[in-house]
């Protein structure tokens, strides 16, 4: 990248870098470094330690200030903060979790449902002067947040706040910060002001004093090993009515005057805990991002390695077979690099909608929901890709593969609780097709868990979805095909595009129906549960979607002509990939003949045979530099080398 | 199981536990003991010295003589053997495999492949005054072990064998033993005498001095941290001309007089070499017991979480709803426990066979190399499985399944290479399908890496599989069903097993075609990767009709009504589970009507929910003890309790 002359490589690598592509840039050089490197070899509490002292060097680099607004002492570059941060996931994941709880979740939790009062916190928290943490999730409730038992109770006697776990199951778990290093937790819990509750809410709470003990009231405990991120302190924190002054409280959207009176400009509890949430959707997005990027270092290594690795003679030629040539391994890596691609895209699509949102420049009142649920799909496409591509690399590199040294298990095992934080994939899916099939009514907001349930089941069929919108582009490759889906050419965007969207409807439209037809019957669980796995696949192809309409868009940005052919023959791989494993689907509901199925399956034989002598250069495209792979038999002679 | 009175769970116990069920009883008491876990906060070189400290302590309960013949000092109970080492997996899996190292591959190269003249060894190697490793795998070199470099020359001279690694990529690597422990190690290495190469051999090269220093001409390496295993010695080991006697070599089917003159009984080199390993299947049935004993103890622990465990309220009983009610939960483990009793039926009759072959019970001459086969598939499946499952496991525990002392993320780990140890899934498949596709000929074994391909090319469709025998049980079953599949209804026994078949006999027939109809204008090597899908598709089908058969007959074992009425519903839903799952294939092939395959669909729903008032009892059925599940979150009240 620094010879002059941009290959094609280069110019796959320039269009997957996104609209901030300086940064990652400047992130390359900057955390190559050894020092940026996870070390296996350290216990917990050294790598701890290890991950802490890294911190303290990114904090003077400018990753931080990116993040928060000006008058907070930050830059406000959302985009660029998210992108940045990003880029320490090729380093080492503990140290991006680290980063993403301190400044991500604890200091937005601040910066964006606290006010000036709580100003003076941020520039402390950016700089590490102060530490915190984000204490959300409990030992009891995870995924239903709205239900935490945690209690903030109004005192006006003292104008404080008194915080309390009321159960065992109030216990604050998992949360990434307690175990050793926060001083102050944003503890969310139930608002209680004048005998009445008022839903969940954040505060500030001191946790420890300036030499690490635990201040009255709060006990905190070592979650201990985990399946990875050693570097990473991860804990519990159990309050016994704690007293916290009344400031305490993150008031932007919500206050308590001094004489317990409560005040909102948002009056529906529901829609003020909706609020509250959107505003740290940053955290999806971030989580995302970093999945995908774990994916990618491993991609890289298992595809270098299957690139120099030999096994069996060829007994024609007599020299032994190098991996990727076999049709096996070709389509074990191949669709996940092509899927690796798509997602690079669709995440950069993302954090563009994001910047344009927190930053004011989009101000249209839907596009902060339109972007949950963005941000909630491909949280959940992304994880759940790097569980399966991370893992298959592994699997394709064999003995070597589960060896430390050569990275891929460290990988694995740091990514393997991103498809559970930040909304567990299941739960997350769900609230896609939620939104879905209620054409994102402010009105199911306001119900209780399965409320929504009865009111999609009243909704037409065809309100569904209509407000989803489509893009430009895409609505002229749609108008594009003239012919039926049933006879068009399956090698063209537009059909490909039309088979995608077909899917997603069909799959909402009749999601909605078998709500429809059970409502009246029985109870809103019954209902819901007994479609649950139809909802589920619904979510899901919305998400396949949109992540090919960004593939779409992505591939008009490359104006190299030879890296803009190659990024097709890429998306055709991503697009046949996912046909391919819905097949049963759309032969089943008739979108698809027996003999298109059959055409599908060996277009993926044909498109892995086509990308092979490209292998080397989708790789280099992916952007992860070899100098941060560290996979130590990438270099090991003994494994490649012939006698 | 000690109250006297049997319970279903017990009848379901009493058959997976199998023909060796008191050897497992026994175990189940004496491995309970918190000795024989692991402890995962241990560094892995004090992990390392644990493991070897139960492995003292096992030498002296009897688990190791049963592997060995009796002028050998054992008790010449290989099935037993099997079976109790594989209870081990429960306790801790790092004890598995060094147990297996030492006594299964170490101890069964000097039992299977030595004579009269290494019995010295064995009684040694039994109570760890000798410690050795099973030196096959080099860096260059896995799954293509025909092709070692390292040589063993005969010096007549000298009347000695000079061990050496001639190029980096003759190193040995992922020894078990060979970074500390093991003295002696069974080499694999390319035999020379009179300068001529005879292939593949075995010979016991001493490694260490009595203070565990390398001995000249012997450099070993740690391969230090791995995936997981920490309790494993996982290391390297090159050769610079190591001498060692001519007796070294272990000579049951080849031997080199004192002048150096080769002999063998077995003339071809090829079959020498296949007959070499087939003696040691007895590592591949263990692996796959082993991986699947893993998956029964992490869906153990998932479904008593999923069963305790609630999240969300159901707004018409005010009640939180427990993980397990929820259809999508029901769908993520349930199809995994009755994969698990399919594959505990399966292995119990693949150990059985293993059993009679080698206590000479059954010398039909066919028998072994269908053993090699089974051994081969069933490994594959359950290698398979335990991946899927225990990732399954974990994340639907959430983040309470990340934390390390709810032991999810430990197995998941440790099991992580059995996928790839004792041979790479996607070879054994291949492995499996080449013995179908050429009908077991003998004339294959001699051919080289592909030369099989040209062999199965010419062979007329029919004589495929002609040779695969069935059992009487299932021909009973296949010729009662008179209707043709077509109408047949699927909830009928015969009929899915005819499903089963027909999917199997259709790939094996049309693979055949296809390298057929390749074999005239291409190469091998051209023919084999265009078809690769295909045979490991063919490969993969057979497994699935195996399994099946082995469900059935096993179910024909249970007296109790009860019991065999609930396993014939969990046959059901996993034969319900595949067919979903290849779906797609049924219906383009005309196997299956699209109505079917909506009716399958329906009908793995249905299954789900007949069998979800029996999770419990399906549990307690896998037998792993609950004293032996060792996951804190299941009594802690924090996760549970409601306040």
């Amino acid at each position: 990248m620094t010879t002059g002359i941009a290959t094609t490589a280069d110019h796959l690598r320039a269009a997957l870098d996104g609209p901030w592509g300086e940064i990652r840039e400047q992130a390359r050089l900057q955390l190559a470094d050894d020092k940026f490197a996870g070390d296996p070899y350290l216990d917990y509490k050294a790598a701890r330690a290890r991950v802490l002292e890294q911190m303290r060097l990114i904090s003077t680099m400018g990753y931080a200030e990116r993040g928060f607004r000006r008058e907070n002492g930050g830059t406000s570059e959302p985009g660029a903060a998210v992108t940045g941060l990003e880029m320490l996931a090729y380093a080492d994941l503990s140290l991006w979790v680290k980063a993403g709880v301190q400044w991500g979740l604890f200091g937005g939790a601040v910066e964006n449902l606290g006010t000036e009062r709580h100003r003076e916190y941020i520039k402390r928290l950016i700089s590490l002067d102060l530490l915190g943490c984000f204490a959300m999730t409990e030992s009891g409730h995870g995924s239903d947040v709205a239900n935490l038992e945690t209690t903030a109770t109004y005192d006006p006697d003292t104008q404080e706040f008194v915080i309390h776990s009321p159960t065992p199951s109030a216990r604050k778990d998992y949360i990434g910060g307690a175990a050793e290093h926060a001083r102050m937790a944003a503890v969310f819990a139930q608002l209680v002001t004048q005998g009445e509750s008022r839903g969940v809410h954040c505060l500030l709470v001191p946790i420890r004093d300036e030499n690490g003990a635990d201040l009255p009231g709060v006990t905190t405990f070592d979650d201990g090993l985990k399946g990875g991120l050693p570097g990473v302190d991860n804990g519990r924190i159990v309050f016994d009515q704690v007293r916290i002054p009344r400031e305490n409280l993150l008031n932007r959207y919500a206050d308590v005057e001094p004489d317990g009176t409560y005040t909102s400009e948002i009056e529906n509890p529901s829609r003020r805990f909706f609020t509250t949430l959107g505003t740290l959707v940053r955290g999806r997005v971030s989580v995302g991002g970093a999945a995908a990027a774990g994916a990618r270092v491993a991609l890289s290594i298992a595809i270098r390695y299957a690139l120099k690795r030999r096994q069996f003679s060829d007994p024609d030629s007599g020299q032994e077979t190098v991996l990727l040539d076999y049709r096996s391994h070709q389509r074990r890596l191949l669709p996940l690099v092509a899927k690796s691609y798509a997602l690079a895209f669709a995440q950069n699509d993302l954090v563009r909608r994001m910047h344009l949102v927190q930053t004011g420049q989009d101000l249209n009142p839907s596009s902060q929901r339109a972007l949950e649920k963005r941000a909630a799909g491909l949280k959940v496409a992304q994880t759940r890709h790097a569980t399966r591509a991370i893992q298959e690399c592994r699997e394709a590199c064999g003995g070597a593969g589960y060896l430390t040294e050569n990275r891929l298990v460290t990988l694995k095992a740091d990514t393997d609780v991103f498809t559970t934080f930040e909304g567990d994939n299941v739960v997350l899916t769900q609230l896609v097709a939620k939104e879905l099939l209620t054409a994102y009514s402010d009105e199911v907001r306001d119900l209780d868990a399965l409320g929504w349930v009865k009111f999609a089941a009243t909704m037409v069929g065809d309100e569904v979805r209509k407000v989803t919108g489509v893009r430009q582009l895409i609505q002229r490759l749609r108008d594009s095909s003239s012919d039926s889906v049933d006879e068009g050419d399956i090698a063209r965007r537009a059909v490909q595009l039309q088979l995608f969207a077909d899917r997603e409807e069909y799959l909402v439209r009749t999601a909605g129906h078998r709500l429809r037809a059970r409502a009246e019957d029985t109870t809103p669980f019954e209902a819901f549960n007994n479609a649950q796995d139809h909802i589920l696949a619904a979510g899901t192809a919305h998400i396949d979607r949109l992540i090919l309409e960004a593939f779409i868009e992505g591939i008009e940005d490359i104006q190299d002509q030879e890296a803009r052919e190659l990024a097709e023959t890429v998306c055709d791989l991503y697009v046949y990939t996912t046909l391919e494993e819905n097949r049963d689907w759309y032969i089943m509901h008739r979108f698809m003949s027996v003999e298109r199925a059959k055409a599908v399956r060996r277009g993926v034989n044909e498109l892995v045979d086509r990308l092979r002598p490209d292998a080397l250069t989708l790789v280099e495209g992916m952007g992860v530099p070899e100098s941060m792979l560290r996979a130590a038999m990438l270099d090991d002679a003994s494994v490649f080398e012939r006698g």
